[in-house]
C-alpha cells in the first residue's frame, strides 16, 4: 500500500513549511485566505486525507452523521435506516452505518471507529447486552449528539425515541382474548432486550385485565429463528390444556409457526389464533393474512432524523432525558378473525 | 457544539510545538519514541481526533473496510453484509456502511466521505445510473483496495464477485419450459442494472434454445414494487394467448403476484406455474411455496471479504479484471411443480 499524503508532502510540493500547512487546513486566523486556497487546492489534488478538511472546513464539520444497529436483517432496522437517510440527506448529511451484531464489545469499537471517523452526530440503537455506557463518554463531553432509538438507554442529555411496547403487546394480547382465546401462549424473543421484556408485560397486564392467570408456561423464549420452530410446536402439541392463541414477537417467525401448525392439522384461526409483530411484508403475504401491530420504522428514522439535524442545527435542543414515544397500531386480519 | 481538540492545543497542554505534536502523530522518525508517547498520551486523554491516530499508528492504518450498496432493504443485502462483517471482524477490522440510494451522486459522496474517514479499503456494489468511475480515482491511485460485488464494473486493478445471473435466468426458464409451459412472462426488475438485464438475456436464450419466439410482449419491467402488482395481473388477464409461465425477479413480487392472482381465481401450479429468484425466507413462506434460484448472498459477503483480507495483508494478489462468480442453484417447490 502506498503511503498516504501527509503535511510533510503538501509542505514540499508548495514549498512553504508543515507548519503553515496545518495551520491552514485548521483554518487558523494567522493563515491568510490566499494560502488556505492554495493549500486547500494541493492538499485536494494530492488527496491528502483528514476528516476535519473534509467538507466544511471553517467549522470543522464532516457533515456525516453515524449509526450503530444490532444488526441489518430486519425490514424494520432498513425502513429505520431509510427514514433516517432521507431525512439528513435533505439536510445535506451523508450517513455512514455500523452493526454491533448484539455484542457490547463490537458496539464501543463501533463508537470509536465512528468518532474517529469525525461524525458529527450519533445515533444509536443498543445491542441486548450492553450494559455499561462509557463508550458513549467521548461524544458527551464533546457534545456531539447522541441520540438512542428502539433499544435505548438514558443517559443525560440524549434523547431517546421509542415505541410503547408494553402497551402494544397489551393491546396483541387483549384482541386475541377478546376473539375467545382461553389459553395463550406468548412467543418471545430473548427477554434480556428490552422490546422483548416489555411486550411481556404487556401481555402479562392483558391477561390480569381478564381475570386469566399467568403460569410461566404461557411464556416461550426463544432466538425467534427459524431452527426454533420444530421446538415451538412441540411446546404446543405438548400442552395439557389446548392452546388456542399465540403471540408471536416478529411477524417472520410467526408465518413460520403458521406453515408448521397447518401442516400438523391445526386450523387457523379456528383451531389457534394468531398475532404477530412489526407489520412485516411477510404478513401480508402468508395464508391466512396475519394480524400484527404496526410498529413504524420509517416514520423512527424521519423522527430521529430530524432531531439530530435540529440538534446540529440548533433549532431544537432536547432537554436531558426526553423520549419522544411513536404510535402503533393493532391491525387484524384473518389470522385471528373468523 | 464545542469546538474539536486540534495540534494546537495538544501543543499548549504538554509544552512543545504542533510541529512536534504533528510529527508524533505522524510517526516521524525525528521524534523519540519517548515523546510520541506522551503526545499519544495525551491525545487520548483530551480526545483528539484524527482517522490516522485511530488505530494502528506505525502503518498509518484504520482497520476500518468501507462497504457502499445500494440500499439495505433486502434479505440478499443484509446476507451479503453478514458475511464481510463475519471475515473482516474476525482479521480484526471494523466495517462502516453506507448506501447509495440507486444514486450515483450520492454513491459519489459516499465514496469521498469512507475515504476521508481513512478506510483501508472499500467494496462497492454500484447504483444502477453510475456511468463514470472517477469518484474511485482517489482509491486507486493511493492503492487502496477495491472490490465491486454483484454489481459490477471492470476497472484495472479491482477484483469483481458475481453470480452468472444470463445462466440462472436461463436455468430458471427452462425449468418453466420443461414443466409444460408454452406462453411465458418475465416480470424484470429496472433493465439498467447489470444484474436483471442479464436475467432476461438468460430468459431469451432459454427461449431460443426450445424453438420458442421471444416477442416484446414475453417481458414486462417493473420497479419490483408492491405497487406494481395490479399492473402485471392486467397485463397478463388482457394476453390474448393465455400465459402459463411466470420468471419473477425477486421472491417478494412473485409472492405478492401469487396473492392476487390467486385471488383473481388462477390456480397455482394449474393454470400458471411461477419461479421467483434470491430464496429469500418467504420463498419458502408463500401457498404454494415458490420455485426459485439460491443467490448465495452470505457466501458472497464470506468471499468478498476474504479477498479484501487477502489483499490486506498481501497474501493473495489479484490480477487485474480478476472475477470471482459464485454458484447459483436452482429449487424446485411447488409453484412449478404439480
Amino acid at each position: 500500500m502506498d503511503k498516504k499524503i501527509t503535511i510533510y508532502d503538501l509542505a514540499k510540493a508548495l514549498g512553504v513549511s508543515a507548519g503553515t500547512v496545518s495551520r491552514s487546513l485548521n483554518n487558523h486566523r494567522s493563515i491568510s485566505d490566499k494560502t488556505k486556497q492554495r493549500v486547500i487546492a494541493k492538499a485536494n489534488e494530492l488527496g491528502y486525507q483528514t476528516n476535519k478538511f473534509a467538507v466544511n472546513l471553517s467549522t470543522q464539520k464532516s457533515n456525516t452523521i453515524g449509526v450503530i444497529v444490532p444488526k441489518l436483517n430486519s425490514i424494520f432496522m432498513s425502513d429505520v435506516l431509510a427514514g433516517i437517510e432521507k431525512t439528513v440527506n435533505e439536510a445535506g448529511y451523508n450517513l455512514i452505518i455500523s452493526q454491533s451484531l448484539e455484542m457490547m464489545e463490537k458496539e464501543k469499537l463501533n463508537a470509536k471507529t465512528l468518532y474517529n471517523s469525525g461524525v458529527d452526530a450519533l445515533l444509536v440503537s443498543l445491542a441486548y447486552d450492553t450494559n455499561d455506557f462509557d463508550h458513549f463518554a467521548y461524544y458527551i463531553r464533546h457534545n456531539i449528539p447522541l441520540i438512542f432509538l428502539d433499544r435505548v438507554h438514558n443517559l443525560p442529555n440524549c434523547s431517546t425515541i421509542i415505541i410503547n411496547n408494553k402497551q402494544a403487546g397489551f393491546e396483541a394480547t387483549e384482541h386475541l382474548i377478546e376473539q375467545g382465546c382461553k389459553n395463550l401462549l406468548c412467543i418471545s424473543g430473548n427477554l434480556k432486550r428490552n422490546v422483548y421484556s416489555e411486550r411481556l408485560m404487556g401481555f402479562k397486564e392483558a391477561l390480569a385485565k381478564h381475570q386469566m392467570k399467568f403460569k410461566k408456561s404461557n411464556c416461550l423464549e426463544t432466538e425467534l429463528d427459524p431452527n426454533d420452530v420444530p421446538k415451538v410446536i412441540n411446546y404446543i402439541k405438548n400442552q395439557k390444556q389446548a392452546i388456542d392463541g399465540l403471540f408471536v414477537a416478529s411477524d417472520t417467525f410467526a408465518a413460520h409457526c403458521i406453515k408448521a401448525l397447518k401442516k400438523e392439522h391445526f386450523r387457523i384461526p379456528e383451531d389457534i389464533k394468531i398475532i404477530g409483530f412489526n407489520n412485516d411484508p411477510i404478513s401480508e403475504l402468508v395464508t391466512p393474512p396475519l394480524s400484527t401491530i404496526n410498529y413504524p420504522g420509517y416514520e423512527m428514522g424521519v423522527l430521529a432524523g430530524q432531531s439530530v439535524i435540529s440538534q446540529l442545527n440548533g433549532s431544537l435542543d432536547l432537554q436531558p432525558a426526553n423520549s419522544i414515544t411513536l404510535r402503533h397500531q393493532l391491525i387484524i386480519r384473518e389470522s385471528t378473525h373468523i
